[in-house]
């Protein structure tokens, strides 16, 4: 089995060595981790967004930043592929592992994403894809928008079973240039949770490809999570490779885009706000590409559903 | 010279080592030669689908794969270019080295691609574009779906004057991913292949870059072979730069697209039923891109003809 | 501080290695120095271009060469990201540091660009930027078709304050491949030399992107000339993300486009003609992107200014 973390690893040095190029501030922190700033103090730029993708990607996936004009009126895109979308996406990628610190006074809260996940194994998640992973060494990257406290640190270093002084923590702001790219380069994960989510199995999902635009970043952090949702939501486009029954592709692909949502139709800041910032009470299928192409590599038949819709986009970017 | 076999041996020695990310088999064949099987019994991914189709350029070009919304209804696209569109496309990618076996019950016929060609020389188009390699490592591709009997092995290192130790046979069945992918990738090579039917002098045309969409596959070898033929025929971009009189540029440009051809206006699949099965009756300027843009360097004028129809791409595509 | 010398002799050395992959001829010049020639007796093509538009960029950057349609008639487009567009755009792409031999009947007279700039300083724009360099190897990139006479080579390795046998010139004429190439990845260079014209502070200036088409070179110095101005002014796009007002973003914005100067509307060649071939007399305001995204970070507001105009871009083009 291929190792997340061993693929990761090389890119986690990189980003590392050449610091200054990425604008990210390198530390050490409690135990002798390394705690990578891409956004708190630092500037960090769109090659770190990059970089940070692809290691949350486990290292399986090439990430491009480019002026595709997947719509008319925002030209910058984030373009994604893996090696294997289930394992890069779902092993690695997938913001799942629930992180919240025990320490008097603090609040911190976090949903740790990359390979370090696939070393701790705390979702059931991983027993559907039937991977697991082994290394003595492991990075994880959290959406926060401050330094971890030191029972989070001790509590990750525990449970991936390596010393803390192998373990590399990046930290990237919602309202940060890397912390925007690397959760629009999340638009092939979303599309693979949700199918998870259907119940559609995983072994039948072959391969896939996705791109999204880049909103323009917000101080607002509000503002800047509902912008990246809603580049994927509104204007996402995935396409994945299957395996299985025309029926059961077919079902996937109507079930997957944005717009079948009950909540689909407003920007998700407006959502967030009209269910009093209760994250639980937002519909869960609207986290999912606008538009969706599933082939069936079995039968050769492929359905297509779901639409950009640049006014929405528009509307959500501030434009 | 350029070497088409030592630029592709840094990629081969990619693909091997890295197998598992590519996700294909390595296997010691007849007498120690190595077959990487990308589709028989591998998987494949897009990934060695495009590592493959640099292999097939002999590591002298680069080719993206990306969300490009070449037309509105098709994301997926593979851009290609090369340090040197003759020597890369014709002097290795071109799938001119006709294999059969003369096994006993053999039906093994195959086409041979790559950087092996350029050391067999086989084909008379070695002496219209003046190149010819010298390597003591090689590699072929080769688009079928069976491993190569003895007797072709054997052919290949004797042709190549290599030892079958340093042979590399590269296997991608029509219906594969990467199969799928290395094909559209040659929508460069079949725009130099056109122009060398037209007697269009090869030492004028001097750079090139193509783009095709990248067909959903299909495991009836008919329909998958069809539409990659059609993403090229129907949707392929090329654009050439050339050195030479503007009546020759203009000329080239204006026999050059598939809409020229005479059995141009069905999907290719339709076409071949048609014709019986019988590939050497189907019109050879079919195949070649859509639309073609021509500029050449010693005037700066530029011709364009052909265009993209959109119409029948979604038929071929089954959209 | 990041090192434009240092992050781009990597490059240099690719180059160099790789001439035949490159298509460039590299010679001994006076004192030892290295002369690439990319496109006066060689060939070049369009990783060349690429690749010496990265070195322009002092390493500090990303150049891709895609068919992504930036308009509906010219598919092939460079797309351009740097780590930091102020120390890649300007201290090391601007071609900036005027070159005039003083020997006897030359007329060698060159605007030089790359990362050699940021060593020899002779321009007031490094006290703005607040950057220079150290180094003992470096770079200078001129777009010129002859070699530099001695005493230019000279002056270089002393301002440079680098031994001669350090030195790396690059040649690329206007009308060669690489030439073509490599200025029209200054689109998003062009948009920080006219902030900084505008006296929008550089610090400011957080992050960009830029695309441009590759219009078709001419052997005719003054249509090359044109086209790539052309290919930026009616064509171009860039995104940059500011942290300021937004009053200053708005204003920059809507001073930033080709179109607010009152020399837009003809192709440059026919500007400069009927300026009777003074150079000065253009509009300094004319050379930037056609159509301008500046989103800003503090308040998470984007402004949108200008259009790509095709018909202007074709009639430049020839098409």
């Amino acid at each position: 089995m291929i190792s997340v973390n061993k693929k990761s690893q090389v890119l986690v040095k990189d980003l590392i060595e050449n610091h200054n190029y990425y604008r990210v501030n390198v530390e050490k922190g409690h135990n002798q981790c390394t705690i990578i700033d891409a956004g708190v103090n630092a500037l960090g730029n769109m090659e770190s967004g990059r970089v940070i993708s692809e290691i949350c990607l486990g290292g399986l996936g090439r990430v491009h930043i480019l002026n595709t004009l997947q719509n008319n009126e925002w030209p910058l895109t984030v373009h994604v592929n893996t090696n294997d979308p289930v394992i890069a996406c779902l092993g690695s990628q997938y913001a799942g592992w629930s992180l919240s610190s025990k320490e008097e006074n603090s609040k911190f809260n976090a949903l740790g994403s990359g390979p370090a996940r696939a070393l701790a194994l705390k979702e059931p998640l991983f027993d559907d894809i039937k991977y697991s992973d082994k290394s003595d060494k492991t990075c994880i990257v959290m959406e926060v928008d401050s330094y971890p406290p030191n029972d989070i640190i001790e509590k990750i270093a525990n449970d991936c079973k390596v010393d803390a002084k192998n373990l590399t923590i990046i930290i990237t702001p919602t309202s940060s240039i890397a912390g925007n790219i690397q959760v629009v380069s999340r638009v092939l994960e979303v599309a693979l949770h949700k199918a998870h989510e259907l119940k559609f199995p995983m072994s039948e999902i072959i391969e896939g490809f996705g791109s999204s635009p880049i909103p323009p970043t917000s101080p607002d952090f509000l503002t800047a999570m509902g912008r990246t949702n809603d580049a994927i939501i509104f204007a996402g486009i995935t396409q994945l490779l299957v395996k299985t029954t025309d029926d059961q592709a077919e079902e996937l692909c109507n079930k997957m885009p944005s717009s079948t949502s009950k909540d689909y139709g407003k920007p998700f800041a407006n959502i967030f706000k009209d269910y009093e910032y209760d994250f639980f009470k937002i519909d869960a299928n609207l986290f999912s590409p606008s538009k969706v192409i599933i082939s069936n590599m079995a039968t050769g038949n492929t359905f297509v559903s779901g639409k950009i819709d640049n006014d929405l986009m528009k509307k959500s970017f501030g434009l």
